[in-house]
């Protein structure tokens, strides 16, 4: 008898958030992973206290999951919980990665070439040629991008915050993860690589927050990119997929309300799987 | 025998836009009336001179229809030319015209309630409720929102550009079509209406033009509001439908092009059908 | 022999900062009232903790008094006590209050006309003509703009900070005494109305702060407005005047510096003179 | 005997402003040159076609000369010829022209550090740091400046319009003179140099117009900087000197008018002053 072994990695994912309403007021929650993007959930549960009927949408396009409730006047404990395994590590070579030319970028990939309200891209397109117009289309030119990042704009907790936009950190140059994507995202579309942003939740966040990242088009798939290297791209659970964090906010809220606590957690197991098979 | 004739309009829409390119471009045209909105093409002819081969997509989201073409340097003619029937008239009550709560907005429209590039509704929460909230949810509020408009924004060709937003407009108090759709549509989100933009094709609009309407979401369906007046909504042919202009440009262009003309045109013939009865 | 009695206000202000210095920090300093708008310094001290040499300057333009000093590393408490002479009242008929024609505004007055850091009365023209058009330019038309100010734009510490413009103050709807400041006097130039900045200190400002308010070129002279009517024009003492707030920031820091604690208090006593005279 | 000889340069300055007015309209010019900055005037003409009387204004702060002309509807032409004598040349070591530290920058030449209008420096702290803060403060930096604008703006007439400011610039990446001169203001005073706004004459600009640079705070005096290259700091005839283009538009109108024409010119010839001494 011969015995392989192979090993699936886990991450189990939490988070909670606390608020106090003022009086009757909906919440389209966007904090629950998406199967997509390779990952599948094997496990979740998404409670209140108190205890509200929860509606679920999943939007066509991103695969972007809502859960929509209402509540009255008072405190409220929102709390999810999941299991997801997590996709296989899509190893490629550098020289894949290329950059799609505009006559064949696949039309349904080519939306996220435009501007949308948090990447102005369409007013950086001097800058982002002036700044990274010598590197190779591709690879090489998204990889100065969040070089440049990672050199120019400084990670500060607060200084930034639901309407900071691209144009802004362009020159402000200070920002948190959500800031990194957009801008990244809005150089790489003015450079007519197609991006667009993900949130989602990641490893050693500190503080523990959720997390957002860009995905440039590149040889034909969406690869992930963290400029702000604060997450590695493997132990990345994604949540929601689309044009910039308006398509993303974890949660969006009619009625007066007060977030009083935020918690998010995420972490990793390893599964073992044995076979026995006859020698 | 007894006879009965029903009137059928029909639309007639005709595009050429006219461009020197000094080297390869690609475009990304959006001059094609979709078959959304309850509007149907019955007849259409894309061409370029010198002939190029073209590529088709319709966006499953919205059903709006691009063409993609390239072409080396030099000069580049684009017609199009299409015959559409129109959507019966949409007879509503005003009382029908209620506004959607949050919880019971359908989850697929309430994306646009979000903000986009061109319509900064999260700037502009305090001016809406400031200016608008003392009105009743729902058509009162929207026609307090374009009286206002049509008040307070001066039209003029000219004045106002592709990188315009809303909140530019909301202070500067000029802009054309685009703009008057853009700032209508971010009033709306502001007040908790989806709002979405609408391009395309009208009646007597001058000088000719492409026109730009907003689309609010009211008593359950998408019902249309041109703030400038320049067009009847019964007389409109529907091009594209998005979250604002970067959903809806006519022309997106890769590459080394200038614009060198622009028409369009766009008129109504009735065909009346008579049918024969037994008596 | 008769007894004759004249009431002379003093006010007595204080404020007092702390800040925690990591390095060396050369501070301008702009929290000494002026003697200028009719008020006199009678006694005042400004003191720092440790004792440091101050260099005083007076600006010739604006009366506006700033102290230099530069200070090492740790903390630093900034004190200043003052007692001032009031202002006779100046009372006029509203009939006086007229606007100056382009013609007539005195030449060295016209530059409070043109657009400034914070008041970018050059980008909302057509924003005051469609509010305020139809009042009769002067006192009228100011007090359209600050009974506007204060229906619309909501009062709430913390919404906005040092680089908050009239522009965005605008469309946000919301600020503390120095966005309403601006904005009153970009909208007051924009309607060829000069108009200029004043900080200071005034009486019951809750939480006890500095203060800003605007001034006008009325029938010939200066007036005071404020547009959140938190304070009395007639208890306010005079800081700085300028075209806005970069000309009147209370400390402008040169180092890596943090502000630990402000205080500021103004209260006011009066002084009975009185005269035996021979009957 | 023996005969020296000294050459004087003078400038020959002219321009020419046409326009219609469709209504009573007072103008505030700024198109004469000043007697500050070692220049003199040396003869003079301001004429109007038909002829207005002339109010003139010097501003004491500045020197910047002010003309205010009223018209009726109708054409007007304004026409200005002066003969100026250029400063002697100002030579100095590299070496001298070293950064005031904020401890001694002289109080009347602080306030040329705060933002102003169209210079935000307050907004571009980081990213002057980011990009010029390895330099060596004083004339090594100004340099990486002004290179860094000659490399990274594109000069481009039309690209810009007068609510261009260097915030815009910063991203946008395209100008012209004024929008040069407003972004290196800005990066200087984000790096505490103080910097500002001059306005003026220059030979071979083309096409013809008023010209704009920079002056920065170097060694003690103020040094003139032309980020385009398009001109001579030698053969500069300077108008008005300020903060920014709000202080040194060369025309500022209170009425319905519209410009037509703007004609612009300046040269320079030599004379030679022959001095015959006895031997």
């Amino acid at each position: 008898m011969r015995s392989t072994a192979q090993d699936d990695i886990l991450r189990h994912v939490w988070s909670r958030l606390d608020y106090d309403l003022f009086g009757d007021t909906t919440m389209i929650l966007n904090i629950c992973p998406s199967n997509e993007g390779g990952q599948k959930i094997l496990a979740e549960e998404l409670s209140t206290d108190p205890n509200r009927p929860i509606e679920w949408f999943t939007r066509p396009e991103t695969g972007a999951r809502y859960a929509r409730l209402s509540a009255g006047p008072g405190h409220i404990a929102i709390e999810y919980r999941g299991t997801v395994s997590s996709p296989r590590a899509d190893f490629f070579e550098r020289g894949e990665l290329t950059a799609a030319t505009p006559d064949t970028i696949p039309l349904d990939v080519l939306h996220f070439i435009y501007p949308s309200r948090f990447c102005e891209s369409d007013q950086m397109v001097r800058l982002a040629f002036s700044e990274f117009g010598r590197y190779a289309p591709g690879i090489e030119q998204v990889e100065a991008v969040t070089d440049w990042l990672r050199r120019n704009i400084a990670y500060l907790s607060g200084t930034t915050g639901p309407i900071t936009s691209a144009l802004h950190t362009a020159t402000h140059r200070v920002g948190v993860c959500r800031d990194f994507a957009h801008l990244g995202i809005a150089l790489c579309r003015a450079l007519n690589l197609p991006a667009r942003y993900v949130s989602g939740y990641a490893e050693n966040i500190d503080p523990p927050d959720f997390h957002a990242m860009m995905e440039v088009w590149l040889g034909g798939r969406w690869v992930l990119f963290d400029s702000t290297r604060k997450a590695s791209s493997l132990s990345f659970v994604r949540i929601a997929t689309g044009r910039d964090a308006s398509d993303a906010s974890f949660a969006f809220l009619f009625g007066p309300a007060v977030m009083t606590d935020l918690r998010v957690d995420c972490r990793s197991s390893v599964v073992r799987h044995t076979t026995d098979q006859p020698s």
